[in-house]
């Protein structure tokens, strides 16, 4: 038998297939969603619809954006022979908070991933290698995690933007500011040792 | 500065309003939300507008239902002299997977909270005393939680229903079957005591 009305039910349903919510959440969202005044929900469900037609990829960068091509692509003030290659839309936002960097970006939207059958076809790297053989770029900054698979997606980038003949560069590793080095870790305190600079 | 698309942000913000979804969780939710195909994204929209538009609270027993009278008021074979009362209407779904109740419900909405200022007011206790003012309802069980305010709000009921000489009761406490007697606590040890029954 059915205890809760059909469209209560999909509802629920529907926010279940959101990642990493559970039926239990789902159901309270849902009941969350229907004591909202009508008006609410209708704005709820307009969001949606309008993200999803307004936002899309940047031809250039491949960042999420709103316009034609994205605001930090269209900003003259930057220096466009400098890219930065990011994994996801919100590493962009993480770099730009450091207020340090005046180049372009280029989202990978992922990195390679056998485990999960992520392969090299499925990020954007090819529309890097075209930006990159357009000839105005003069130095790529590989900005992926510092973990296992960023790492080999970053390698892998390099590997084929070395015969173009362009700088390629990989974010320094070493201590974070304000940590305390006795709960730094091994490898990183090598790669800290590895990189000393003179001050 | 703004990183993301104003749509974009817009979504995370909606998200970000259900109960017990953060910051973080919210923007993840909205990037899943654009990698959907866009009729799905349109499908989870109409779902939201249409539980929304189609589900109310039925007029006797006030549990969601999608049909003028729910199924359970609606159900000749059901006792309708015998009201269960209970608190949200996820604990008609865990009465019926009883299968031992024959009777109806109603559901309250809620119990009596000073401290999140849900007073008798705010619950549907009005719409109880009416039912069973028409004189066709024998006994009224008290199924809200085994918990503070669960406990005050039956007794806030009971007495109110007092004067109308009809039977009033309340689920029994005691050892939940398949648990283990070293991990009960005392007061629903002491409680089963009280209410021991012959065998």
């Amino acid at each position: 038998m059915q205890y809760f009305p059909a469209a209560l039910q999909e509802l629920s349903d529907q926010f279940a297939r959101l990642p990493g919510i559970g039926g239990k959440t789902a159901q309270r969202l849902a009941f969350y969603v229907l004591s909202l005044p009508m008006e609410e929900a209708q704005n709820f469900a307009d969001t949606i619809v309008a993200a999803k037609k307004t936002v899309h990829t940047c031809p250039v960068c491949q960042n999420l954006t709103d316009r034609e091509v994205c605001s930090i692509c269209n900003d003259e003030s930057r220096d466009q022979g400098l890219i930065c290659v990011v994994a996801e839309p919100k590493d962009v936002i993480a770099m730009e908070r450091s207020r340090e960097f005046n180049g372009v970006y280029h989202v990978l939207h992922g990195v390679i991933s056998p485990l999960n059958h992520i392969t090299q076809e499925d990020i954007r790297i090819k529309e890097l290698l075209q930006r990159v053989g357009s000839g105005k770029v003069r130095e790529v900054i590989m900005a992926t995690n510092p973990d296992t698979e960023g790492e080999a997606t970053a390698m892998y980038i390099s590997r084929l933007l070395r015969p173009m003949e362009i700088k390629v560069t990989r974010l320094a590793y070493g201590v974070p500011v304000g940590s305390q080095l006795e709960y730094a870790d091994e490898v990183t305190l090598s790669r800290a040792l590895e990189g000393r600079q003179e001050i």
